[in-house]
């Protein structure tokens, strides 16, 4: 049997054909038509030149998991991909996983929670750990990139290691948790056997803006973020920044990316008894409007030369400042990440919440390290965040059809 | 200043204001409009004979919290349950938390990240549990209801007892997560010196059923959950087995319920190793149409006198046959109970995932304690779950305008 698209499963209900049987036992379903339209519907596709979920913009929902691999072998690392590029591009057309859904007698493929719902623009973006590059069973330590290497310690970091690294990555985005829940946990299932789940994260609110179609959302601190963020529609910013170019010393990595995640802790309580005005010095914007304290409108730019009372008005420490390409040698990243929430921190008796952050680059150490060097030293936003997860990835360009992420490392 | 409704500030950013101060340093907003109609626009009304969130539509996604009481000082517990009432109101209204959001030198009295974002059909129900009526100094010893205990042991229970219990509960459900968590952080925050958060939940998608205009979502097992639910608009059924009545020994619980949170761990790796035939033999229903293994749709009644080749066609131990009313005495609950994900489970190297079952009833022992005394005992689903968490609470009738939450007991 041929596996049923969600999308074509909906469209059949939706002609009214409650109980409609394809192809035998039925991956079918009557009554599902009723609220999938209140969801995303958008598919975005999986092939192309540059893995989806960069310049794809970005989705309300994350779900993100770093893998290790459980032993050193290449084949199985190869089919690993074959087999993992193959279920993403399946279900980011809104189909189960595999073909065997409706045998009795095995277990289906497609564990099912996703019937009934939507593509909801679920993208699944892959990367590799520099780890991978480090073992020489792997065979593949010719091919590291220079520009791939483990963050340096960084100033401010309080890092655990079980919320950090990874020897591969996957990202998924969709509009519906339930879609990105899915996609992680049919690749951990597909993976069995090959790597095990070292760490994931769940983000229930995107904080950037990465296209001109998204109004910017705010992060936990009730603040706008990633209003300076680079635009999808910006190509040339993404050639510039974003998008690994012929400046690189591998060319399999060619149209691919660089990320780098943070887990930033907020210490939300600290934050929350602060005044205003703090909160506003402490970013260097209006907390309402998103303004910068020398504008009055969100997308006003920056006046960093600014002064009142022979002060300037953004702060030296003002979060905005050190951020600025001004301050960085007219470096940016393209951010993408995403508000998270995991219970209760027992040690303070408050939420255990913060943002997940998602950033992609060139080139980690000239991008995200030399700004983070900065704003770990000087930022006034430290004394209310601390970074307690890290980790870099390799992004490899996208696949072609009939082909996979990573194909030109591991063929 | 009077609040400002985050809806009305939608409505005059939308006739093109951007950057219109309304009264000062201005709760106001210019770019927001774009996404905000994205999500639901729906406002269910805070006050009323019942708590909202029992009989409402099941929203999307939950925060649920637990409280411990800092002071056996009754006076807090009356203040706590008042300002905790007046800011659910506010923000079920879509606007901020308390008057002074915008002095700069106070810390504002909302935490900000819903600016823009409308009400999203945010309900916040709030219950007492147990304990607080076994203090001496709170003075309600003589104000227990009889169908108020703790839950006694069930089987099959490994119970955390860092994720159990609790003197107080906040269930915020909204079809926005930036809305709900906004919610238990802002009343965590009004709590703080009174209360300690206990233990906190985030579920990401709706596991149940309770409206006529809802379909049925699938729970992490790929299956339909909730097809047999009680729907609020069966009155009859609300009467007799959600809403206490004059049965209650006690008057100020009448026009409540008493709710009961299980934390459901899903060993989904064990699940989707099983054959189609086995998890549909499990539950008693098809795994894609939801169809009774007796019915070919979702909705055909269950014949749990059907036999094939001599033996039951739902089998003794199928999952809704055990939890079906015939085989209870008649009694049924009211569930309303989200998906959950809380990162990878060390020992088993997989998603720590599940149910969030919560469940509303008239009484508990005889509800929801005769039902999984049968289930924990004989239930085919055991091989694929574990009950890691458990709390009951008695849920008060709604408030009257002006008034409190509780009310009826504190006053």
């Amino acid at each position: 049997m041929s596996p049923l698209s969600r999308r074509r499963l909906l469209t059949s209900a939706g002609v009214g054909a409650a109980g409609l049987g394809i192809g035998g036992a039925g991956f079918l379903v009557g009554q599902e038509t009723a609220e999938a339209n209140a969801e995303g519907t958008g598919t975005v596709e999986f092939y192309g030149p540059h893995q989806a979920g960069i310049d794809t913009p970005a989705q309300d929902r994350l779900h993100f998991a770093a893998f290790d691999l459980v032993e050193d072998d290449p084949q199985a690392l190869r089919d690993l991909l074959e087999a993992w590029s193959a279920a993403a591009a399946e279900m980011t057309r809104g189909e189960p996983v595999g073909d065997e859904n409706d045998l009795l007698v095995a277990p289906p493929d497609d564990t099912g929670e996703t019937v009934g719902l939507l593509p909801s623009s679920l993208t699944v973006t892959f990367g590799f750990g520099p780890a991978i590059f480090e073992r020489p069973a792997l065979g593949l330590s010719g091919k590291k990139p220079a520009a791939l290497a483990p963050l340096p310690p960084l100033p401010g970091d309080e890092l655990n290691v079980l919320e950090s690294g990874g020897d591969l990555c996957v990202q998924a985005c969709s509009d519906d948790p339930q879609v990105a829940f899915h996609a992680i946990r049919n690749l951990a299932r597909i993976g069995r056997g090959t790597v095990v789940m070292r760490w994931s994260q769940l983000g229930f609110g995107r904080t950037a803006t990465t296209s001109r179609s998204q109004a910017t959302p705010r992060n936990l601190m009730g603040l706008k973020d990633g209003t300076a963020n680079i635009r999808a529609e910006d190509t040339g910013a993404m050639d510039r920044f974003v998008w690994v170019g012929d400046e690189t010393d591998q060319s399999w990595m060619r149209g691919g990316s660089y990320m780098v995640t943070r887990r930033i802790r907020m210490l939300l309580e600290i934050w929350d008894r602060s005044s205003l005005e703090d909160q506003e010095q402490t970013i260097g914007r209006r907390k309402y409007s998103g303004a910068p304290l020398t504008g009055s409108k969100e997308l006003d730019p920056l006046d960093l030369e600014a002064e009142k009372n022979g002060k300037p008005v953004i702060a030296e420490d003002a979060h905005v400042r050190l951020a600025s390409a001004t301050v960085n040698d007219g470096e940016r990243i393209l951010r993408r990440g995403y508000s998270f929430t995991d219970g209760v921190d027992e040690s303070l008796g408050e939420l255990e919440a913060g943002l997940f952050f998602i950033c992609f680059q060139q080139n980690p150490e000239r991008q995200f390290v030399s700004i983070q060097r900065r704003l770990g030293q000087f930022d006034a936003l430290n004394e209310y965040i601390k970074h307690v997860g890290s980790a870099v990835f390799a992004v490899p360009p996208g696949a072609q059809r009939n082909g996979f992420v990573g194909e030109p490392l591991l063929a």
